[in-house]
């Protein structure tokens, strides 16, 4: 098993991390504007991606673990196969001025390909997230940074 | 043991992104600024980090292996302890118009916080790099992206 790791740090309270994190409206607002669900403990959020319009694919998350200020859990229960039983995780703690996000996206069954491009999209998503806590606007999809011809 | 992984891509020719991998005017223009040393395998390249230009440390790698347009491995002889004898790699490939670069920093002994910020500071510095080769002009320290409290 292996795992994708980032820590980023923003100014801000914790508080708003965690409604970034816990809400449907906050986690639309830096990783994709398609976010559909339920997101209390034991509830199903839908993340989906387009590009040009088209629907591309997405992901399905149950909510394992929300603790106000502390740490976010999810498992993904569809998407692509690799992602599918893998564990996403946020821990959040204030250092100073700065709120700061440990994140895992865990078990992953092998080092493939597809893992090096998603530990590089989550680094432009967490990225997107301090933008938004920060100054008030993220860059979700469809409007992420493209890293590669993989997007 | 744990790895560290992304997947960049630009639209570019193998033999750019090399360059940008196997010299030390291509590294100082992406990675910092401050790049010192020898490129040949065998030899050592300095790289340093400043912040309100007072240096504040850096690594010294030994390069391992140089394969033109295709890989580019070293493995790190002095900076922080938990980078010594760990190794980074990047491998190129071309997929159609894009060149495609694996990276992996490989063999840390565990998955402590710093590991995390590596993580997202490498993802930074990746799209530096695709930024220097599409448009020449990367954003390497001290200019870097800053990511958290650890900058």
């Amino acid at each position: 098993m292996v795992d994708i790791l980032h820590r980023v740090g923003m100014k801000s309270s914790l508080d708003d991390v965690y409604k970034a994190l816990a809400t449907r409206e906050g986690l639309a607002g830096w990783w994709t504007t398609s976010t559909q669900g339920d997101s209390k403990v034991g509830g199903t959020i839908q993340f989906r991606f387009s590009e040009d319009g088209r629907d591309i694919g997405g992901f399905v998350m149950k909510v394992l673990e929300l603790q106000p200020a502390r740490r976010v859990q999810w498992q993904v229960v569809d998407g692509p196969a690799e992602w599918v039983g893998t564990k996403i995780s946020f821990d959040l703690k204030q250092e100073g001025d700065w709120a700061v996000v440990l994140f895992k996206h865990q078990d992953w069954k092998e080092p493939v390909e597809f893992m090096h491009h998603c530990s590089t999209k989550w680094a432009t998503f967490l990225m997107s997230l301090k933008s938004l806590v920060e100054t008030g606007k993220g860059v979700p999809a469809p409007d992420d940074i493209k890293v590669s011809n993989w997007h």
